[in-house]
């Protein structure tokens, strides 16, 4: 099997080959990374083919700027891009964040703008796509991923699936929390991407989401990422909020956070990667693959270890790492970057975790190697009934040979049903935006955004992000 | 029949009246006025009693103080009460607008201290009246009036109706703009009270939604309380929106105006009423019914005719009717409040209009006198399959001796489903926290109104609501 | 006003226009009988500008073979045809019945029948309409009337409401029964037209459908229309269905009540009808007018007193009315044709009744004189939420100046919704059948009709009915 | 693991436990046999045993005439009873064929009166089994199935998945016919037990369906499982519907072709199984297992053979396997059973196949082994949204350790969905006359079946079913 990447010089992409070719099961003849950037190809793209080359899989790994070449044979292609780079980020905060409304990168005004900038190129790929190798399966990671995806499902011929590892990732912790083991768990989670909640969680037949809402302090104390819910609020909802609900249960405690730690989240990325492919060819300049491995990994720790925690908890994110707490933060880590080498990903579980393994998991399923139920973004038909059956929703979905199939009735918290269908309103609408180039359509649809409030303030904001974002975002007329 | 009215001393009842005995077709043998406070049945009460005389129905206008004497033999029940009066709306917009939030009286924060503050006593006349008048029909005007007739329908057993003239008044403007015949026209209206759209209006059968749309600039210059809205914005809809809504499409805009103008409506009228009481008093005491019903008038116009001039454009209320202005504003006026003399309400129009306007209809309907389609809000049923069936909703609904039956499918706008739906749960929800007298319910239930930003927020509100209303809201722990 | 007919010169005519022009109110300046049989013109025809005439309107009827003529200046349509006429629906019935199957003239394969020889007739008529006076509004009788109203509504330009006076019959009944006045009244009632249930009746807001149920033997005495229904099963229901669900409930003993009486009901009135005209004919040309209303109504009264006597309890139709037994049955009839004589239709009552009552309701409703709910075929919206939003179906409406707005949740009993949703998706097929003129799915429409048993029997019928009503069915290819 | 099977004795178990054994992957430590009749647990349940033993799991089969000991320890029990046996059958067909109606032992008025019988007795086993082995699953064939699942769902602690081998099966030969590998099938497929279709199904992601129903008639030659449909109607459908779906289709052509037979299924089976245990207890007397094995499978193979023949195309069940014929025969059998000997059953196809397949893809599921789609019959939920969630319907579903969680959106042919929503409001009132003991509402439950013609008729089939039946429908008051 081939496997392509678009976004193939992205900084996660090492440890996202790491993670790919440290699992059983799966062989892929070739990993083909995407990347026009030289500098991105000849740093983070090398690094990858040392990595592959580390863990015995020599010649694997390959690189083009060229799409058709990238494309032409793949079986499956995975979409990691950010157009706009970690300045197009700074930009989607910072027009949020000085008018004191949430900045983050995926949802609210930064998400709209990122979004925008985004679906043009996607489905320009996609285009390509279907050109060189119709059969192929997309597997989109690039964010926002649900709106992504509905562009692609909307507008596009490619067979494409979303995928992010929050929802799983939650669900593993929260098995881990009740010592489950993760195969006899059932579940309820429905939603948007980075909106989505878990109803209903049964261990062996019996509902424990009782259990859970009751040890909901417990489970703070246990994984951060539940940390920032007002313990009554949730058992009140009925549900577990998976950790990108914060930005709307929590919007104003955002701002203050962000303005205690006294830097966003993609301003600390930003500075943190800035030096990062200079390190990096420094250290290949001096045959020293270990040490850009170092680097790399030193700075990937950084930001996993600081994940939230400025959004959360107004922590600023630390320079560098503390000695000795690499290790036990990357305990709590269920992705299973956990070693410091370029040597096999740690644990060696079976348990897909982390951005590879759910992939990898919906390779496997769709493969009929391995069906399985798999949180996606994908096209609702019936399973959410109150939203349209065109559009992109998160949840799970039996996957095997025979394709992707939605599970029916994601039940939400009561509460919840409201603000899904209008963040799903905005989303089409964006997507709109996107597809006819209308930039007042892309300014009524961010109006249309639960953090946003009102029309005018959208229309300055959208005119503000097109005049920063320059062209990006110029097809707005 | 016997009409009783419960807030029997509130500023409005003496053109209420007015109105009501200046109509043809329906005749009351009594109008009884409760007002447990003296005063107010001294000046507020006196003077609608003046008006009755003066209109040929001396003795009609009764006032009692006694709720058993108000609703034994009442046919029907007008119920527009103010708990915490005029300095608690002031609190409950404070509260709002020191965090830069909307603070109306009847939408956000401000709305949901209203209904926790009005619930409990509200439901204990409900208990009374199912006692003394079990057959009789509550029409209620209290504010904010669809969550309290969620209330009422939910946890009474008396027949309620609850009316605003938001949405009849907006039909009769439109048909006004366009030179039709109200009778001839028909339309689709709906969402909840203080949140609904205009999405069809037809004139004998033809659609003309696109003519407004079209032609919506004009038409915000023929009516300001079209003017607040983005034209591009409201063509985008496909529907006209109401004038409330402008606090779900305008937030920010609504704080910034409301900086401008340098004072709250609450302040203003409380301001206003301030010296209202007494003005009337001194001149009951010198005798002289002119001069109290002028002292009156004067203060009716200002607050008629600066509506919404605060929230929506910034403007201050001015301290007293601008000379010569009164006849030219009142011409404005769809509620044909037009005299200011103690005779006829002008105009003669046998079409409902203004608050009484629409509480006539309902009667003529009930009574089978004149059948009717009456924009109302009742149960749901199926009328918004959104919604659940027992949720109240401000919809068109046939009415006629065999009672309220909402017509289906009061088609919104798309994007508005979203929107009513979270604060249809935001109301259920602040209805459940005053049935059960919780604070934290109460909490979480402002949190998930879309205008608050977040449950750390709406519970520091809620906390300093309790504080500051004291007595009125002591009943919540 | 004009009013134009279509079938003008039908038997029931001159009935309709006696009721018409007997009630207060809604005045015509004319009256015109659209009917291409020049021997129906001057029988039929001239019988009812006798009956104009003796009620002080001469001149107001008018005949006219031509339908420029009759719809130029028209502001409303009856239609009212039988294509086919009486032996057309001799040869529906006969086919269906001698494979021991429903044989009913609007239900079934006879009501198929029917329609596909309608509709092309209908749609023709629709566009002359639509041409020659295009702002009327088409009141359809034409049987099966739920149907051709489908058909109208998909596949035309004009404005059309179904009418049938079963429910409103049903409803008049049970308040007679129950001894209350009909205004007081508040119902549900939901289905198709000729497949309805009463699931709520509500006197001055008190249910009382429980009552009805636990008086259902006391009510089938009361009137026959009731009588063929199983008690207890109804109980079960939990719903009064109205007299044609027999047809579905107990397609059975129809067919062996037809057996026993002897004739089916499209015999007797054909054997009945077969003499009328000449009957009449020969009146007028003795210059008798008398006479010839004698010869109608005695036919008329015979008809009307048998109504569903065969198909229920399988009486044969009598040949002549029983000696005084007349009045005692008119006694029982509600539709008011209670008077031997060409004078005003009996009891005055304002109460609209029968075919022209319901008619007259609409009319008046319409043109804004008294808007009502009327139970009408139209649109369903959003009416009966488990079938489509195009569908017509039999609802309540409000119908006013603005137009015919159906109401919300006609709640049906519960096990009536497959069965609604089941002839409604043949009523569809029958119509797309009709249009495309495709023989085929004209006999697979049969085929889901709920009477039908497959597939195999359905083509047979549908080959049988083609070849048997000729020209009528030559379309089908 | 050790699987209990309910109905032990029953016919088909030798066959049952040949295939679960000759299967890879799953291994039983005990597979235990409960039967209260001494007679079958000798013969029938003593060839078990014997095949067992021949598979090389000696002492894996036990047999045991008390449930306690049967539930105890057990994993899973299988359900596969007969209540009224063979004669039982022969009367739920007598009943209804006599008065010209389906009579069918699964659908219609056989269908019914089989699950009055059934359900008490199902219900009293799951008291049992919630007492002795309360995590174990119920995996149930006992017919109705649906309708007994949906008892035991609905009434009853234990765990449940109904199973049937139809649309499975139905599945697999359309791959076949499609030489596509069964393992890169997608399809679309929803109803109710013996009422299901087969909306989409596409291969290696291309939708196939179009080609399936324009190459229909060559599917029907491939398969008489497919012969008995009308292909111009099965393409009009626009979904291929499974076998059982002719007993809606074509009622009179069922009744037509039993009466050409001269036999019901029902006459034939009772026949042919009557000689049967002496024959193998004669063969067991006389020591030659293998005699008592042929004697068996020679009557296994004419009934398998003769499946749907009498009931479709009128063809008499042969008295004995033609010469030759029987391997011939079983080449068209999906399910497996194609070897004479009391070896391993053939093929050695991983894919289930047959009813033990299903079985056996449960338990691999629901263990974890295998997660997979399976259609089942489960609870609703939102699968088929016009049903109730607590309606079992019949559905894929992903069924992991987890549990069974069904797909949504199982897109039914838009014509079925009356058809499907009228049986499924027979099925629940079936099931709440069972647990009420309430004749009546038996009779009126019957009535509501679209196969039967009224509640008069269905008062009387009620009425000599229970008469007939005798003491297994005393319970009936």
């Amino acid at each position: 099997m081939k496997l392509a990447i678009l976004g193939g010089g992205g900084v996660r992409i090492p440890l996202f080959v790491r993670g790919v070719l440290s699992r059983p099961g799966i062989s892929f003849r070739e990993i083909c990374l995407f990347e026009p950037d030289q500098a991105r190809r000849e740093t983070i793209g090398r690094l990858a083919m040392e990595v592959a080359a580390a863990l015995g899989h020599r010649g694997v790994v390959t690189l083009t700027p060229d799409v058709e070449e990238a494309f032409t044979g793949a079986d499956f292609v995975f979409s990691a891009i950010r157009v706009g780079g970690d300045r197009g980020r700074l930009i989607d905060e910072e027009v949020a964040l000085r008018r004191g409304l949430v900045g983050q990168e995926t949802t609210g005004p930064g998400g709209c703008a990122m979004a925008l900038r985004t679906i043009p190129v996607v489905l320009s790929y996609c285009e390509a796509l279907a050109r060189y190798a119709p059969g192929a399966v997309l597997i989109n990671f690039t964010n926002p991923a649900g709106l992504i995806t509905q562009a692609i499902s909307l507008h596009s011929a490619v067979r494409a699936v979303g995928v992010c590892d929050t929802p799983s990732g939650a669900l593993d912790r929260l098995a881990t929390f009740l010592d489950a083991h993760r195969d006899e768990v059932g579940f309820s989670y429905g939603g948007l991407n980075h909106l989505g909640w878990i109803s209903s969680f049964r261990v062996a037949g019996r509902e424990r989401i009782g259990t859970l809402l009751d040890r909901y302090e417990e489970l703070q104390r246990f994984d951060h990422r539940f940390a920032a819910f007002d313990p009554d609020f949730v058992r009140r909802l009925g549900a577990v909020p998976t950790e990108y609900d914060y930005y709307y249960y929590e919007p104003q405690r955002y701002v203050q956070a962000v303005a205690k730690a006294g830097a966003s989240r993609g301003a600390d990325v930003l500075r943190l990667n800035s030096g990062l492919l200079g390190d990096i060819a420094k250290a290949f300049e001096a045959g020293d693959v270990h040490d850009a491995w170092q680097a790399y990994f030193t700075q990937m720790h950084i930001r996993r270890a600081s994940y939230m925690r400025t959004d959360m908890a107004g922590e600023a994110m630390p320079l560098a790492a503390a000695a000795g707490g690499q290790d036990q933060a990357a305990g709590h880590d269920a992705t299973g970057h956990d070693a410091g080498d370029l040597g096999p990903a740690g644990g060696g579980a079976d348990r897909p975790g982390g951005y590879e393994g759910v992939a990898l998991a919906v390779i496997a399923a769709l493969t009929g190697r391995r069906p399985a139920s798999v949180i996606v973004n994908t096209r609702n038909g019936a399973s959410l009934p109150f939203l349209d059956p065109d559009d992109v929703v998160e949840v799970p979905a039996h996957i095997d040979g025979g394709g992707v199939a939605p599970l029916a009735g994601g039940s939400l918290p009561r509460s919840a049903r409201g603000l899904v269908t209008q963040v799903k309103e905005y989303e089409r609408e964006v997507v709109s935006a996107a597809v006819t180039g209308d930039a007042e359509r892309a300014a009524f649809a961010l109006a249309l955004h639960p953090l946003v409030p009102g029309v005018t303030v959208a229309r300055e904001m959208m005119s503000e992000y097109r005049e920063r974002h320059g062209p990006d975002l110029a097809y707005l007329r």
